[in-house]
């Protein structure tokens, strides 16, 4: 369905949507314009239909955000959403009982994708945010969700660049791929410091009926001696999860 | 711009979203069709372009579900995102010391929007779910953001239809009335038995730095004597989100 430019009107809307991010929510239209790489008459025109619908919205001082209604479809109907809703009773009585940092994950596309994340004031640093993503091999979340990938995936992963982040980080390629088995016989991934050299991640896999991993629950702690003692903790939760969505009808 | 049949592509799009329900979240292309009021053929282009784009994505059976990119692009930038994260940390300590529900909302269009729920297996009966919409006279809440609306809002919903769930519901509109001047007066809305019998909800308003009222949070706890006892800590963590949405910077 090409618009006058050749390119369809949805493409263009989709790129008026990706202009905006966690650290620009609110643009003016020649931003969205010259984020999107539009005309400024054809973003300032498809900006007002989308407001007309509630997927943006403007600002008291004329900005444009990503508005209400579109969170509300997205959500309502989202796989995101069962997911969410059976791992957070668990989420929280980690988040009690350990603190910092406790992280849902998917995959989507070659990246760990954060669904959620429940931070204690003055937890140890983390990279993550809720909607924001990391490369699989730098998150713990994304080594158990590359562990358990089709395997093209992991060749793909393992023969492209690898960039690390501390000397701990599991590269190169031939050390991410022993990481990555050891993960797959232990049932879940121990990180000290391969992120941050102050932080240590415990991820463990959350799998559906079928007993296919969808999902990975970690927790990010200070990377001392107590750090591997969340292990049992995160295991348990990410098994209690699996149990919950394949109960769908348990109560909540 | 138009499309073909005189309805813009965008428009029908928009449709197509909205034939996904929290009860239907995965549908065929010919359910969508008849849902979204399209035809085949154009409901199958768009469904197909939209996959393209990971908006939706198509179910190993080929049904079509709203995608995680959706998702990804509603939260990372939207004004639901900041509010949650403050509103967080507030409404997990509420939920330890209270259980049952926790629920985070604000006002969009006339009804009342739930963006966040705690809630505790066992908890007592509420009709709000993540994403859903209850009328702002049947959910306390909702009787919190309409008490601070701008009055043209008061008087079209006072104007309009008010049905009750029970004796308790706060109808008719002289009785309405009467509930919003006592929720602006005391700084927050108690309510026995208005939505269900069993269930009693508090609510009290969330502002942000200029003092206007932005959101709601509430608890749904059983209806008996001990359920006043919230009022107090509910108003307590809106406040604190309310300071904490004013100081944007505070560590999370």
């Amino acid at each position: 369905m090409p618009a006058s430019g050749g390119e369809s009107v949805l493409s263009r809307a989709v790129r008026i949507f990706e202009a905006f991010t966690a650290e620009d929510p609110s643009l003016t239209v020649s931003q969205v314009a010259r984020r999107s790489g539009l005309h400024l008459a054809t973003a300032s025109r498809l900006v007002a239909e989308l407001v007309s619908y509630g997927f943006l919205t403007r600002d008291r001082d004329r900005r444009v955000r990503v508005g209400v209604r579109m969170w509300e479809l997205a959500m309502r109907a989202s796989p995101v959403r069962s997911l969410r809703d059976a791992a957070m009773p668990f989420m929280e009585g980690v988040h009690d009982v350990v603190g910092h940092h406790v992280q849902l994950a998917v995959l989507d596309g070659e990246e760990t994708l954060f669904l959620e994340r429940l931070s204690a004031p003055g937890a140890v640093v983390n990279y993550s945010t809720v909607a924001g993503r990391l490369p699989l091999h730098l998150s713990s979340s994304g080594l158990v969700l590359l562990a358990h990938a089709e395997p093209g995936l992991r060749v793909r992963v393992l023969a492209g660049p690898l960039p690390g982040r501390t000397p701990h980080s599991p590269t190169p390629a031939v050390r991410l791929r022993r990481v990555l088995a050891e993960v797959r016989r232990q049932g879940y991934a121990l990180c000290p410091g391969y992120v941050h050299e102050d932080a240590l991640a415990v991820a463990a896999p959350v799998r559906d009926d079928r007993g296919a991993v969808v999902a990975a629950l970690s927790v990010i702690v200070p990377n001392d001696a107590a750090g591997p003692s969340c292990v049992p903790v995160v295991r348990a939760a990410a098994r209690g999860i699996s149990r919950a969505l394949a109960a769908p009808a348990a109560p909540r």
